[in-house]
């Protein structure tokens, strides 16, 4: 797969002006749907639509290991990984029950775990290689690795049917990764980028941020976004960045979930300053770091990404997109299906 | 119907230690899904189970107009309220799609709308008056039709199937009346009860506050919960009240709208105080006044109720109500289905 890619600007203010007309002429006081009223407007102009319908929704979970998770990041052992995985593919992990409540399809990806999976329906591989290497020794991948992600995220996605796609994520350490992407982006200062993960305690997050500073520093010559990726990892957030790509340059909704796929558009949007205007942001993750991170995802430098949703979650696995996956949906009925102060002979405003 | 009731205190400690214990031995670190969680033990401790299953949702949507609607306190005029019931029924209202989405049995109850439907159905008539009398001239309703309002909301409810009650409202005017219930049952100042209802500029709204100053004034012996609800109104308030105690009173859960349903459980917990363990506030509102009300719904006076969705709405009808219900079954699927650390032999936590 080449590298071109025309991810375009959706900014279309005719359309937008169409949107916001066909929802203000609703039986309802003029923008008291709220959220889901700006929703509809992005799906309609993601999709080209004043009547967008959500078609073969997919989730897409990418899975892989992070050689810094030696270094004692997380609060749970790297096996956790692939016996995620496994749990995924069981239909016993919270993404999975989700999925199924909601009839969507899942497809995880192996893009970097170490462990050996039996092939089966419902898992991609797209190993790279047994995790990424220490990012406190060296980079966590080659720049090739990393290219290779990259195009393997492009081309699952291109291979996969519908308009939607949603994204989540599993890796120990990836927490990790995900930080050390925010802080070097966006220059914000790394104790404002490392949150507690799946849950350290004070003595562990201590211990987390002297290593992601040393790891910070050991890469202080790592700027442009794809040195950045390549120096910390990992190959879940490489391939997330090429999903996100590819799903952008094809005009699909991307339901973002939390941290770690944030820091994915991150990347993505570094490299094509557009992918955001096809981005739903699922949910505020209870990651204490994902409030800076969605300042620096909104359209402008002023203006926030909003999240839909701020349940205190902080999973990840894309459980957070799932749950806000019904939110969608109504955006799109509300355009579709509720009738007009006309077609329903309802009396507008009083005169003033 | 009788008006005895008896809402017992939900308080099983045993009950919510193995909810608890349960959801802590899902395969997800302790807490990670944050307000899902929580939601997931509070609907176990209303079903009494520790596999709580959701049975046949209604959405109950109760009318009612409101003699001071004359009184210019709404940006839209008083027919509204029977052409929106007319709305409800022909499917064209947003309460009417969202429902329809998630494939919600609804129910619209002329409470005390000023027309005459024909009958059809999905329409139950439960009409005291035409409209209640101008609360800034008298009482709103009697004793004896606000009794006979509550009345009628128990009676719909105990004719309904299912274990969960979605409540909505429609009634041009509502918005005075529930926040002349939570100035008087709350003593809070007026001026933070006060909001914009379906739109009112600055000059409405200055002269809202007038009025209402003077209707909170001219009732201040209507101090006591029925009497405040009999002074301020409406049919449709009091009917909800009915359906929240006998809802209450039959646990099943009850999942709340926004500002006006929300005055309904106040007027409910001051007649009986468990009320409000079995409900869900679905969404804080972007009716200015509901986060007070929300401070004064939760389980302690230290403690606000916490709305699951914040999303700017303002629109009533049940439609918080409605969007929020797909996080209730995503709950009761996390409890049911989600395994096991043991159970797929995933690794815990790392050794401290």
């Amino acid at each position: 797969m080449t590298m071109t890619l025309h991810i375009e600007d959706l900014h279309d203010e005719a359309l937008a002006a169409r949107l916001r007309q066909k929802l203000d002429r609703k039986t309802k006081p003029v923008g008291s749907l709220g959220r889901i009223e700006s929703l509809a407007c992005q799906l309609g102009l993601v999709l080209g639509s004043e009547m967008p319908r959500l078609r073969d929704p997919q989730v897409l979970v990418c899975a892989g290991d992070h050689g810094l998770a030696s270094r004692g990041v997380s609060a749970y052992p790297p096996d956790v990984t692939w016996q995620m995985v496994e749990n995924f593919l069981a239909g016993g992990a919270a993404v999975s029950v989700l999925a199924r409540q909601h009839g969507l399809a899942l497809t995880v990806v192996d893009c970097g775990v170490r462990h050996e999976f039996a092939p089966r329906a419902g898992l991609l591989s797209r190993k790279i290689a047994a995790g990424t290497a220490d990012s406190s020794q060296g980079a966590a991948m080659t720049a090739a690795q990393c290219a290779q992600a990259v195009a393997n995220g492009r081309e699952v996605v291109a291979g996969l049917p519908g308009n939607v796609l949603m994204l989540g994520e599993m890796g120990i350490g990836n927490t990790s990764a995900a930080a050390l992407l925010l802080a070097r982006l966006t220059g914000g200062a790394l104790a404002d980028c490392v949150g507690a993960g799946t849950g350290m305690d004070a003595a562990g997050m201590a211990h987390k941020r002297a290593i992601l500073a040393k790891v910070l520093q050991r890469h202080e010559e790592a700027v442009r976004p794809l040195q950045a990726l390549a120096a910390f990892g990992g190959f879940e957030i490489a391939t997330l960045v090429g999903a996100v790509l590819q799903a952008a340059a094809e005009r699909r909704v991307i339901v973002v979930d939390g941290f770690i796929c944030g820091a994915a558009v991150l990347v993505a949007r570094a490299l094509e300053p557009h992918v955001t205007q096809r981005c739903v942001f699922s949910h505020r993750s209870d990651e204490r770091a994902h409030g800076l991170m969605l300042r620096h995802l909104g359209p402008d430098p002023a203006t926030p990404a909003q999240a839909l949703l701020d349940l205190g979650l902080r999973l990840g696995e894309g459980s957070g997109a799932v749950l806000a996956w019904p939110l969608l949906q109504s955006a799109c009925a509300i355009l579709a299906e509720m009738a007009s102060f006309e077609s329903a002979g309802v009396s507008g405003r009083s005169a003033a």
